[in-house]
């Protein structure tokens, strides 16, 4: 199946066109309710604590931040990630142990250069994260899917992929996108052991971690797998994400590639933002702010549970997450989502139906639901369109 | 030679290590005279004037500019590159030939991902852009040096080379990195000409372009060659480096390539940086203060060539720039550059020797010398400083 005749790489052919960006466009009628997107809420962004950040960055060192600099970034704001590893979390995560990214999506990108030849194996969630997926794609892995439950990852399935050697294992473990559940405390000890002693990497790829409304945080790969674990962070769903700034930690033999491949892919990520982060950080309480977020997104997530209760037909399951930005929805066995999303449309509601989450499977009866952006009175309306919309189509009249 | 039991991919492996990264580490001492950079001249970035600029984006928009945004860049600074295309070059680009990316580094990154299999042949200029260098590395190909002089490529070993069927080939033909030298005209239209009716890409990295202090420019590969031609700007040398802001223009059928690699790569750059340099460009007279930046640096220019005139033994010949940030010295045929960077150091100058400019060769005799940003007393200090070097290690006496 090789195109000789393309001018083009093999690889870029293999990249599964964004789904998500052609939806979106569609959702820019503002009369459609969109529970489509991955964005976190715009009204909670800090813009006048990041404005006067950034007045005082001008004045305190706007030359050095506006001249070319390091590839592994601020120092000083990868001191406070460090700081804050150990303090909120117990990790002890070296300075020199952490990379300033262009967003997460970077260290994605970063991580299949580094590691991956083609049909090297890679596990991926089922459902999983789609920018992982369009990432990976770009080294021609072999992708090793493993489903994903209200309790974490099968590792049953797991322990058996296992054996074909995978160089890679991605995990979203807290808020998982799109499925919104997380990797229960024994779960997480189960993936650690199918691990431990080989060579695959896991990648903790942790945005949502810190959007928790209910239950207790577990452990971090980090923790329990710290010479197989990279992790990634970022800036994106706490403070704002148009500064495209995320973080990877990694062991010290694989930080030196990191930074190798980051330096011939953008040179360095701008010291500008970093610098403007670092300062609103350190002008501002975090903990409180992020505490803000919380509260709106988990009476949101609290509001689409409780409509989805009264106005979806039987039959209808949905994960209730602890956290993050987004649920799944299974539909009925004879109901295709992409079915609905065309007659959901008409009724002024979109969503994200499955089939871009998966790597091998389409035509699939479950979709995902965005609940960081839309206020709870919209939500209640969006779900009751939602609800009408399944029923029709699943032909119970409702 | 395939390291089949390393956990990494075969490309990292492939890629050179930053050698000017590590000089750049040495000439932190500032009683050295550093000629070894690749930096605008700090001095020279509108801090002020971009401060304003942010001010006004925070205030006119600053939720949207913080929000996730679309991959291909933000519009006005878009469309207002597009009319300066028009307007300064007589050139035709859409605007929805234009993406936006992370400086012109990254550019070179997608052009690799789109376009590069394993083996595929990249003409590359010699000696030649060492990020470029990086950059390709990663994408396993087989580098073809063609040699550049004062008047540009060498056509003859170019069209010989042709015969291999590159998919790309590589050019600065404005003040190159890192040689300082311009193709001809004339050379321009030999090289399109042994181009012409192929699928090889000619890549036409521009980021010096406005820099010219004497004499005429001359016609773009996108005017010679269209079909053919990629073209790379950046706004790092005439605003600041530090936003990493630089852009491709493609033809539309590359650009939908080179936007599905963006977004698997790092989403889109961020547009809170783009829009406060688009409000800059607005309220500013860009044309005058790229006049400041050629006064300086062509002063600074002639500063380095009459001491180099004056302190440099017989047998040193070097070019002579008509515009940009670099020149480039060849030493007599005995004298390593590596072995006088040893001597000058102690002596309290550095520069970057030709190795990493070359992809097959080491030892070579001959060196980049930056003259951006040194002013021109301390220029005469550290040329007679280097001079001495030269002659005490060709053994001249001097």
């Amino acid at each position: 199946m090789k195109k000789q005749d393309s001018v083009f790489s093999d690889r870029i052919t293999d990249v599964p066109r964004s789904f998500i960006r052609e939806i979106l466009k569609v959702a820019l009628d503002p009369s459609v309710i969109s529970f489509a997107g991955g964005l976190p809420n715009r009204a909670l962004f800090p813009v006048e604590a990041l404005k006067e950040a950034t007045s005082k960055v001008f004045d305190a060192h706007g030359r050095d931040v506006l001249q070319y600099s390091n590839s592994e970034g601020y120092p000083e704001l990868r001191d406070y990630i460090s700081a804050r590893y150990r303090e909120k979390s117990n990790l002890d995560v070296p300075v020199e142990n952490i990379l300033i990214t262009s967003g997460s999506q970077q260290g994605l990108d970063l991580l299949g250069k580094i590691f991956l030849n083609d049909g090297d194996g890679v596990v991926i969630e089922e459902p999983g994260y789609l920018g992982a997926i369009q990432a990976f794609s770009l080294y021609k892995p072999e992708f090793l899917p493993v489903s994903v439950s209200s309790q974490g990852m099968d590792v049953e399935r797991l322990s058996s992929v296992m054996s074909k050697c995978p160089k890679l294992v991605y995990t979203v473990p807290n808020f998982q996108n799109p499925s919104g559940i997380s990797y229960t405390e024994q779960n997480r000890r189960d993936v650690s052991r199918a691990l431990e002693g080989t060579s695959t990497i896991l990648i903790e790829d942790n945005p949502y971690g810190d959007l928790r409304f209910t239950g207790e945080p577990h452990s971090s790969f980090k923790e329990l797998l710290p010479d197989n674990t990279v992790l990634l962070g970022s800036f994106s769903k706490c403070i704002v994400p148009g500064f495209r700034l995320g973080w990877i930690v990694a062991p010290t033999h694989i930080m030196k590639k990191l930074i190798t491949a980051k330096q011939a892919t953008d040179l360095h990520t701008t010291h500008f933002t970093q610098s403007i982060v670092y300062q609103y950080l350190r002008d501002n309480n975090i903990d409180e702010h992020i505490k803000t977020i919380i509260d709106v997104y988990g009476r949101q997530c609290q509001a689409m549970l409780s409509s989805m209760q009264k106005y979806f037909p039987p039959g209808v399951t949905y994960t209730e997450p602890e956290g993050g930005m987004f649920l799944w929805v299974e539909l009925p066995q004879n109901v295709v989502a992409l079915d609905l999303f065309e007659l959901a449309i008409k009724d002024k509601v979109v969503f994200v139906p499955g089939d871009p989450f998966y790597v091998n499977r389409t035509r699939t009866n479950d979709l995902r639901l965005n609940f960081s952006c839309v206020d709870e009175e919209t939500i209640v309306t969006g779900i009751q369109r939602l609800g009408n919309a399944i029923g029709k189509i699943a032909g119970t009249g409702a």
